[in-house]
Formats: structure tokens, sequence, C-alpha cells
């Protein structure tokens, strides 16, 4: 299917907001490539094309142009909101938020580049090892890039996503750059579906095992261990990939393992969506859904560090962090599946993490 | 109205865990009185009834048999759950919820009475002015009782109202025993009626004047403080009143301002329940009942002090401390009312307080 109408005619609704000198080319080169004008500008992009910042921001914009565009292909009559947004202290980002659709509950795509100065205790914070930085006058000059997402589907059938590719660097007070990446894409079901499990880590794994066969059980392990519900002894879904704080064996190769991720994205999910979108179910398969959407949100508000880190950032943008969270949620008191049901079945697998692929 | 044929057969429904030799006249006003037999036991009770502790212990029993039949009265219809739990480390407590109801959604009414050891740093979490204690080999004796209450109810046109009134002991390594007092209640409309918040906080004003005309207008800001959404820069409700740490001018007095207040939940509540239960409501506005259901979720997880130190409490009843939570709720991506209408004019309170009473 084509790029869906709602799509095509909200792209560049917001276009007044970047009203610049462009040619002909210019302006059919972005319209083809993205949701909206890149933060840092096509021209910039293009002359800095040889540092790994504009490539990285690249990537983020064709990674969430990517899943704009898949996600719109399946849900052709849904809303697509696509707002850029500009940071006070520097920066900006572009939020794309499909809300209410046929297919999908909300799906968002978000990008954001930012920039500006960090305090030494804030970029300590943001580095998952806690290392301490040395600052000239107290202050760090860093830039974060990242792109992110959580697409809720209607129907109980087709699992959750998410995922997070995002790039960070500082400079220390004698001139040397600080630079790491993080990210990961993750699988929360309703109901366990096996061969849809498999088929989602093995994409993932794929996309690991061209880098160093070492990555794949490394960060699914990390993953497992990131999503968890303390409070519940639950996982919030089935796993995939998570890594922060990646700086080895060189800035390039990282680059190209973090790429090969964001590629591995749309085929790891929307094989799966389109799979299941027209699956029959029942009003209990539904409340299903609902409680679990519950357990997302106590992650997301409880245990997320970028969701608290976000919304303890001075200028970040609120709604761009809680899009993350579901339209609807529900919590029972005492709610206890009987044993031996489908919904005891995805528990039982949230409690104790399994190794999907091998 | 009777008590409600639901809950006078659920009243006793756990009363096996509770096979300990009891006389008839005992029983009798067990039932009459308290919604399950006391987690001290009646009789250990009467022998310490000069304590504050039982006499605490005994109000707050009180206080939730009180609520409980109030909410009864309202929704006859309504199963009403009632958990006795212990908890391992010592104590426990009774949960009362009923679900889904024809007039409340979600109410709770929790009461629980724990007491075993606790460490310095644990203590000094638990005092709001975290004033340090010295523990004898570290761990320090202690006791902590409370009835905590959120009431939702399914019209949006009946506000949600939230109660605690708690103590706490702790003994220091000489011997010497801390004590405090914490509480209040407040009230989160859908939407804005004056009256009712005149009522609501006219109620509270006349229990605290009793006692001391500073104590109102000093709880009723704490209340407007404590309750800040700051991400949204929203107050979750219309206030009330709150208090932490309260030790003077007596322990006597102190008690008697708390049961001041713990009598003044059912008369500041339930006539605005009455008056609205049965008004009609249109699909938009119970819309914007669940956003401000998303807004009371997003509190309660990400600033709550009570949610977070329950939640992080070894042996804590995970399911008592998340009842507080509706039963649905909803997030929508830059939802903006328009100028002017019901819903701004919430908001307009929520991100200003107003003083009701003076």
């Amino acid at each position: 299917g084509g790029l869906g109408l709602g799509l095509a005619l909200g792209l560049w609704r917001r276009q007044a907001a970047f009203a610049v000198a462009r040619d002909d080319e210019e302006e059919k080169e972005l319209r083809q490539r993205f949701m909206a004008p890149p933060v840092s500008g096509l021209r910039e992009l293009r002359r800095r094309r040889r540092e790994l910042r504009s490539r990285m921001e690249l990537l983020i914009m064709e990674t969430q142009a990517e899943m704009c565009r898949a996600l719109a292909d399946l849900d052709p009559g849904a809303s697509f909101a696509i707002d850029s947004w500009e940071r006070k202290e520097g920066g900006g980002g572009i939020s794309c938020v499909l809300q209410d659709g046929e297919v999908f509950e909300k799906a968002g795509v978000n990008v954001s580049v930012v920039s500006g100065l960090l305090s030494e205790e804030a970029a300590r914070q943001m580095r998952s090892r806690g290392k301490s930085l040395k600052a000239k006058d107290g202050k760090l000059p860093f830039c974060a890039m990242g792109v992110s997402s959580v697409i809720h589907p209607k129907n109980p059938h087709v699992p959750t996503m998410h995922f997070n590719y995002r790039y960070f660097e500082i400079e220390e007070a004698d001139g040397t750059k600080q630079w790491w990446f993080g990210g990961g894409t993750d699988l929360t079901p309703t109901y366990l579906n096996e061969e849809d499990a498999i088929h989602f880590h093995k994409t993932l794994k794929e996309a690991c095992d061209k880098h160093d066969l070492k990555l794949y059980p490394k960060y699914k392990k990390w993953c497992d261990d990131y999503f968890y519900i303390k409070h519940r002894g639950e996982r919030r879904g089935i796993g995939g990939i998570f890594f922060d704080d990646m700086n080895s064996p060189s800035k390039e190769e990282v680059f190209q393992f973090v790429k090969s991720c964001a590629k591995a994205v749309v085929p790891c999910y929307i094989p799966i969506v389109k799979k299941h979108c027209h699956d029959s179910f029942t009003p209990e398969e539904k409340l299903w859904q609902q409680l679990r959407r519950g357990r997302y949100v106590e992650f997301n508000l409880l245990y997320d560090r970028g969701t608290k880190f976000g919304l303890l950032t001075p200028g970040s943008r609120i709604e761009s962090i809680l899009m993350s969270l579901p339209l609807t949620a529900r919590w029972e008191y005492m709610h206890n599946p009987p044993e031996s049901s489908k919904e005891a079945e995805i528990l039982e697998v949230l409690r104790n993490p399994k190794d999907w692929v091998h």
C-alpha cells in the first residue's frame, strides 16, 4: 500500500514553522526522506556529513520515517499528528503520533536532537555507569539525540513494541569528547505467541550477529534485567535487546551496529502486526490487554530512567515523553488469572524470562 | 438504607483466618463496630486501652467501618471484598475494596498496623523532616498504623476523594520514644462545583478550628503544595488538608485533632456523592474524567511519598498500596481543552489553587 492519505496531508502541516529559503530539489528530498525537516537543517547536515553527529541525526530521521510509513500503510484512515518543536535551551525535535486509529490505539515515534550545557551532577545521572566528568566552570557542553517509539495496537493479539536508539557527546574541560550510544527494541505481548516471539528475537539476533556474536546474548539479558517491574516480580515484556553506555570497539563500529539495530525495527515488528491485526478477540481478551497496559504505565512512571530523566530535565517536552503511555489502562484489585489460562501462560514468561533463539 | 447485602455477607468471609476463641458478646461487638477483627486483637486492645497506640488502632478501625458503611449504603448492589492480611515481618491489615459498582468505579479503604525493626536510613526517609534517630545496633523498633482510602466514583460529576490518617512510633537506643501523626483529606473533581468545594473545605475547617485556628490555613496550603504534579504544573485536586510529622502540643491533643479530622471524612464527602451520583453526563464528560484519572496515576506513581515508600518496603502488600489507582485511565497526546470550557475552568483552579473558605 502507498503512504496513507492522512499521513500525506499531515506531513508538512507544520512546515510554516520552518520558513527557510529552500530550493525545489531540497524540498523534494526532504518530503521523500523524512517526516519533517531535520532539527539541524539539511544544509548543515550536508556540510558536516562526515561527522558522526550528522550521520546519526540522518539515521534517526530515516528510522522515524520508515516506522511512520509502515504504520500509516497499516492504518491508512488514522490521523497522524506531526509536531516540530524547539527547545529554548537548544535543539528541538519532531513528534509523530497516530491516535485512536483502526489498527493502533496509540503509536508515537519521536526524534529529539538537543544540545547545551549540563551540570556535573546531571551528566553523571545520564550515564548508566555514573562515571564522573571534569567540567570547566562546573558546566559540560553536551549533545544528545535519539529516536524513540512506543506502538500500542488495538487488537490484544498484536503486541506493544518499543524501541529507542540514542547518541550522547559530552566535552570535558580539557577538550576531550566523551561519547556513547544506547538503545534497544523490546516486545510486550498481551498473549504469548511463540512463533512471533521467535521471529522478533531472531531478527534482532541477526542484526547483532553481523557485528559480534557476543552482543545478542548480552543485550537480551540486559533487556530482561532492565524492564523489570520489581514490586510485581514481572518483566514488562518478553524481551528483545537493550544496551547503554556503549563506546567500544570504535565510534564507527558502534554506529554501524546501531544502524543495523535501527534497520531491524520494521522487519522485526511489522510482520507481526500484519499477521494479527484482523484476529478476532473477546471482551475478556481486551480486558486482559487493559490490565497489562496498567503494568506498562507502572514500569514507565516508576522505573524507566528515560522517563524520569526526561521529566526532570528543564525545557523537556512533556507530551513527547509521556506519549509512551497507552491511550487506556486499567487496574483491578486482586486480579489473578486462573491456572493454565492463556493469561497465566504469559505471566509465567514475564516472571521467568525465556531465551527465544540460541 | 441499611448495610448492603453484599457487604453484610462478605463481612466475615475471612473470619476463618482469625480462628481464636471468642465469646458471643465479643463476636457481636466486632461485627457491629468493625469490618474485620483488629490486627492487634480486641482483647489486647482492651487490656492496653489507655495506651495511645490502642486508641489510635480503634479510631482507624472505626473510620474504616464508617466509610465502608456509607459507601455500601450508596451502592448496595456492589460487591465489597474484605481481605485480612498478615505481614511476615510483623503486623498486618484489613483491605476493603468495592469495585465496578453502580456508583463507585473503585473504592478502597485500607487499615494497616505494622511493627518491627527499621534501619536508620529507612527511619530517616519515613519522616518528612528527615531527622536522624539514634539506633541500638543499627536497628530501631517501630510501630506504624494508619487508615487510607481512595474513592473513585463512576459519574464524572462526583469527585474522587482521598484520605489518610496515620501514627508512627520509633524507639531510640536510649529508650526514648519518638512519635508523630500525619494525614489529610483531599478532593479531586473532574468538573468544578463551587458549592461542593466550599462544603468540603468548610467541614474540614470546622474540624480543625475546634483545636487551633492556625491549623486549617497551614494544612490547606500544605495540601496544595504536596499534591503537585510538577511536570504538568497542576495540582492533583482542589485541595483539602495535609500534614505530616505532627508532634505538638502533646500526644493527647494531636490525637484529639486527628480524631476530629477522621470523624469529618464522611460528612465532608458523602453528601457530595449523594447530591450528584444520579446527575446525567455526556460521553465527552466521561472522557475528560478518564484523562484526569491519568493525571491521578501520574501523581501517585511519580510523586506520592506513601506509594513510593510502600512499594520499597519489604513485606508490604502491593495490592493494598496500588488500590489507590483508578479502575480505568486514559492518556491522549496533546489534549488541550478549549478556552472558557468547563474543562479549562477546573484546569485553571488546579494551576492556581483557591482558598474556598476563610
